[in-house]
């Protein structure tokens, strides 16, 4: 007879051995219910009130293992736990809180939790580490509620001026400007600190949001890098006229020609390493018997590499062009992310938590965003994936199990202590 | 030397000799007012304010030559001159009075004037016809608020109960009831008359709202028949994912099946005398990073022939069967109304009176739907066509030239008259 394979080895040493995982499960619940929606998912939408009181929820739990908080200018929640040498860089992990309209409850919430037990792990062990610890809940990590999203992180990264990202409104005409304030002048909202610190390393953790570590049946991914996102906005110009009696031939039908551009572009891009979508598409005036005259829609592509990505979004105007007939259109670049390669420094040191706890994995690039782009280029980053089911989030059907959930706080906790003590 | 052809005779004895071209023209202008919009077309929507005083407009003029008013239950504003003998079964024109929401200016306007002017045009006569003549303003001709439209005419023809259109809302949820009920309760709205009353003919004048009059160089339309429409609403149930993180092959892209569909569709429609047009269609949600979880569309089908309608409609759903991918779909069929072929009376009497004008005509199809369709199947019925600059209707660029509405009122003029002393 053989010895079953323990999966999860204890290391008395390391802080996974801490890592509280019931609580964790428990607290997941919690958070899930502020802007609980009825099929189960959240909609928590960035700077509302129920952020906010996701927040503070999470500010108290980080109290109760002596964590301090602090609010920055873009209001990026922190929550610190201090090391033996402050003078030094500190490690970053953390996520986000807000949510898309149609959320599941653990995009974000879950890599909040999990920083919050890796830093409750580590401060059980009794010695503290010698870089000090930050868990960073970032505002609008989704973007749905301001569009795009990352802009705390990439406002804490410099990457953007918090001055340009104010006036950003939300579709009720409120700025993302006076949501901050109203946030930043609040008695409850934890001490103001300025923008951006040195940070040795920042570490997020996230589910896969894609089907491959459950295909793959592993139980830890390392994200090596993001793919690039070129998004256009495209509007066709045509003319109205009369369904019953203008002639086909002498039609400027917008939707006829956004039908064929749609249909080339989905023909050119039918690469399975290609990510191309079309989420967005109105069309006016939108009357039973008028020929439609203008339609506005987004065409979003995706690729690991910046080379392909380029020529992909530069081909798209060729098609317009060609697919366009008797219609004119205009074209605006309105999201312009280049690819990603993390540096091998978090990457290296998920790949050894996660064989020292036992835990199987493998390397993975994210097709999604994350903030982790952001702070890619603040200091060396990378991303723990864990699997989810059928792939499937932004949506209430968003699912992961305990276990999952457990494995990923326990790299999480590890990486930590490994990067806060080199 | 040749003397040059006149092309419009003089013929005294007969009432086009008295139509008053210039007020016709100089009237259009007037009514252009009410509801107009800045690029030169109008807005008046049916049973609003500005519907209303367009009616009370007309109505005034109506009564500088005798012309009676009554209201009766579905809202039709009908015009009465008497004949020498009431008791004979009446002969009918008339037009409508409101518009698309980008309307131009002479789409029902044109030919509710050209009625108003053929009447008084016959009092100047000095003498009356046998029958009495009525000019009706239909009710929602356009169903651009109301939809869909005809209402007032298949009410009086009996083809629709009245009491099933009065639900029937705008796009801000106020039902035709309610403002039928306002209208018919105006102090200045004409007396009641019952619905629907024995008629002898009913004519129509409109312009072709196609190229075919001015590219013939023809002066007069005999519409001899109307195409029939078949009008689809499909909504297409995909699934919501993550526009990064959901393979293509996963998805249940709800946008992406409506393009195919579309596309299909355009490919199999493709014969210059099928009309095929996707004027309406929505995107749910319609969000930046969710791939679409469901579209709702129309597909408007036309052709002259009944048997090769029926054909088209009814592969509409092969190619949404074949070309849904793995999306689900539900059709349903909105709108119904098979071709017509008028009887010979109204188009072999608009024959004699163009050609006894002198102006050049030709038999035609209409394209688009007509109040004449409903009456149709009331009486003898038929519509004459006057050409229209590059056949744009239903947009601010409608034109036609004076020329070309004189020639239509006089035809019609001469048209009432044959028929009214038969």
């Amino acid at each position: 007879m053989t010895t079953p394979k323990s999966p999860q080895r204890v290391q008395p040493d390391w802080p996974s051995a801490q890592v509280d995982s019931a609580r964790l499960w428990a607290r997941l619940g919690e958070l899930a219910k502020i802007g609980g929606t009825p099929g189960g998912g959240v909609d928590r939408p960035a700077l509302s009130g129920l952020e906010v009181a996701a927040r503070e929820r999470v500010t108290v739990w980080a109290s109760e293992f002596g964590a301090g908080a602090h609010t920055d200018p873009a209001g990026n929640l922190l929550l610190r736990l201090d090391g033996a040498d402050p003078s030094l860089p500190a490690v970053m992990c953390g996520s986000y809180l807000d949510s898309q309209p149609s959320g599941g409850r653990y995009s974000g919430a879950y890599g909040m939790l999990a920083a919050l037990e890796a830093l409750s792990a580590i401060s059980r062990l009794g010695r503290p580490a010698r870089r000090t610890l930050v868990a960073v809940c970032w505002m609008n990590g989704e973007g749905s509620r301001f569009a795009p999203g990352y802009m705390g992180s990439e406002a804490f990264a410099g990457l953007r001026q918090l001055g340009d990202l104010l006036p950003v409104e939300d579709a009720a005409g409120r700025s993302m400007g006076s949501e901050l304030a109203a946030l930043l002048a609040k008695p409850s909202t934890p001490p103001a600190i300025p923008l951006g610190f040195p940070a040795t390393a920042y570490v997020e953790t996230h589910l896969e949001q894609g089907p491959v570590l459950e295909f793959k049946a592993k139980q830890i991914g390392i994200v090596t890098g993001v793919q690039g996102v070129r998004r256009f906005h495209i509007k066709v110009i045509g003319e109205a006229g009369h369904v019953g009696t203008t002639l086909r031939r002498h039609r400027k039908d917008a939707l006829h020609a956004t039908v064929k551009i749609v249909a080339a572009l989905d023909q050119f891009f039918a690469t399975p390493d290609v990510g191309f979508t079309v989420s967005q598409l109105r069309v006016e005036p939108n009357a039973p018997s008028i020929v439609p005259m203008e339609t506005n829609f987004t065409v979003d592509v995706r690729h690991h590499d910046n080379t392909v990505l380029t020529r992909l979004g530069n081909t798209i105007r060729l098609i317009c062009e060609s697919e366009k007939g008797r219609c004119a259109y205009q074209m605006r670049e309105i999201v312009s992310t280049p690819a990603i390669l993390f540096a091998p420094l978090v990457p290296k040191a998920i790949e050894r938590a996660a064989a020292r706890i036992g835990l199987s994995h493998m390397p993975l690039l994210s097709l999604g965003g994350h903030d982790a782009q952001s702070l890619h280029h603040h200091c060396p980053s990378g991303i723990i994936f864990i699997p989810c089911k059928g792939g499937i989030s932004h949506s209430p059907a968003e699912q992961i199990e305990p276990a999952q959930a457990e494995a990923g706080a326990k790299v999480l906790a590890d990486v930590l202590w490994e990067l806060a003590n080199a």
